[in-house]
């Protein structure tokens, strides 16, 4: 009750009202702040809706659409993801601090929902070709146990919920209003078959509006649920750059997706890119890359052998994937002379590519 | 005389003929090499063609294909632009050191046809967007007095030659074999256009063959005469790679063109970008930002003001282009109050992006 009395008083990020909550208790501070026995930076910042105390009515709405309000002190709060944004300067954006409490809507806890997550974002306008490489990364990833953390717009956003969905995988939906208005409208059914399955999560109390402020506050959160940003289309004045900042502030990888340079829909990706905001990223491996736990890599398109060129390119591309060959049997197949092919295959020893045993040479795992 | 036969001989880049030039004089250094008067590296190196001595023949040949031999002698060898070679480390790769001399067939002579150029390369299988993209930028840098050298191949090079000669701007062609035969032959019309009002290169002697390893060396040369190269489209194995990497050695600019990620065209450019290896551009203007003499900019469809954001942007969007306006205009037409304008007003003057007088305030010039 104390919680969902202080979430609404503070309606949004509140780094001092997070202060006082973690000094004297959740309880003590919603009875310091009801009284105005506070601050005054605080004393300002409450004011205006201290006097609105509907807990009860908020916690039962919730209840009924099969939702909670999920604290600091719940087994469920995503802590260390949380963490970053507390260590923040909130001095600089007051929006840089963590939420006072997530409204939750959802099967999974919050915590195991965000445990491998990868965010993705983008235009409202997207394009075919956007909308089809999020489809491909997207549903990739969640096919390989990521969750797919957005925030429910149209467009790229959309699109990659939906791409969770239908490989049957984990999805968040952060919003930036009170869970009980579903946001934008034309989404309500999509954001009920992730409440069904993932997560729809919200620091705002319920009825609280769409406002812009709130979509950068939210943005936060985006960044912040997940272990790296990946924006598919933005354009020049996208709200992905936001997710992006917050992103880089928090450590968290940032990637973006190119696309044709005559396409307004990328020309956000290609600042972010071209600016070293974000990382060009192509397929759902690179995202892994940056992104992934210990950054293993997956298996990609191209390889470490195509750094190579000249005689040692030729005499790689001929050993087998599997087995192992003899210098002489190298030398026939890629057209070489049999000391060109032992200096090649030298070369290739040294820098690791391939190496050697009583069968002969082989190709080495690394190298891949 | 001398200059032809020992550019047969050496038939590409050679080091140590260079030094040796440079040393004794051309005259003396073809007295050496013909009679075997040489340290072993060279006598070796010049042992297979040293008998060849057709100069005279070629010098006519080239003649009569309207045609010269350009060397370090003359007033228009291209010296400035060739200076990075020769401080190269041959030892690394025996191709890095400058050209001998030059055949060149143009009407312009050759060190001010590439005074202010752009490399343009690519992919020979390129699609209808990457030469939609190489025409828009290299019509446009042709346009304003840049010369645009490639080297003539299929796809991205030949649109880009024709993008030049379509807006009558310069192009510059050079080709990895004798000036004889026009390589691809099915490009012979396009090279004598370009030989027309341009220049079409070649550091072989008539006759040589277009030979893959002659492609790695011409690369050098088409990276050696631009102030940047520019990749638009490239697959993973594309030869484009490797002018960037002689760009890169060279310290000019490299920059490509992204592309969709489901085209194999523009999986090399993003490589390149991803790696670090080029830059990556949409436009003209980047291109000038990046290799332009004093590299002054552009207009650009961007502003520096797009890095703004909450009040300032607002009040900076509502500043008129010319002329100036008042706090309380300005805080109307931004829907902000009087004060919260002239503290987004006093951030912008901080950073430069506005200015005040008696008149009120204003953007300044260089916010653009």
């Amino acid at each position: 009750m104390a919680w969902a009395y202080l979430s609404r008083v503070a309606e949004g990020p509140s780094a001092a009202l997070s202060d006082l909550i973690s000094r004297v208790g959740v309880l003590e501070a919603a009875r310091a702040v009801r009284q105005c026995d506070l601050p005054a930076s605080l004393l300002s910042a409450t004011a205006q809706r201290r006097g609105t105390d509907c807990a009860e009515r908020d916690l039962e709405l919730m209840a009924r659409l099969g939702g909670r309000l999920v604290t600091p002190d719940d087994p469920e709060w995503p802590a260390w993801r949380l963490l970053g944004l507390g260590q923040l300067d909130p001095g600089r954006d007051p929006a840089a601090t963590g939420p006072l409490a997530l409204w939750v809507r959802g099967a999974v806890p919050l915590a195991d929902a965000t445990e491998l997550a990868l965010a993705v974002v983008g235009a409202r306008c997207s394009s075919g070709y956007g909308e089809h490489v999020t489809a491909e990364i997207a549903g990739e990833l969640a096919g390989r146990g990521w969750t797919i953390v957005s925030g429910a717009a149209f467009g790229i956003d959309g699109c990659a919920h939906r791409a969770a969905l239908a490989v049957e995988g984990l999805t968040v939906a952060v919003l930036a209003c009170g869970l009980d208005r579903p946001y934008p409208a034309a989404h309500h059914r999509m954001l009920e078959r992730i409440a069904e399955t993932g997560s729809v999560v919200s620091e705002y109390a319920p009825g609280v509006a769409p406002l812009k402020h709130r979509f950068l506050e939210r943005n936060r959160l985006v960044a912040a649920l997940a272990d790296g940003v990946l924006v598919v289309e933005a354009g020049l004045r996208s709200g992905a750059r936001n997710t992006v900042k917050w992103a880089r502030c928090l450590g968290r990888p940032a990637m973006a997706v190119p696309g044709p340079v005559t396409a307004a829909a990328s020309a956000g990706c290609h600042r972010m890119i071209r600016e070293g905001e974000a990382l060009l990223v192509s397929e759902a491996a690179q995202v892994v890359d940056e992104a992934g736990p210990l950054r293993l890599s997956m298996p990609t398109g191209t390889s470490a052998a195509d750094h190579l060129d000249g005689p040692q390119a030729a005499v790689y591309a001929v050993l087998p994937q599997v087995g192992s060959r003899q210098p002489a049997e190298v030398a026939e197949s890629a057209g070489l002379s049999v000391p060109a092919t032992r200096a090649a295959l030298a070369g290739l020893e040294l820098t690791g590519y391939v190496g050697s045993d009583h069968s002969g040479w082989y190709r080495t795992a690394q190298a891949g």
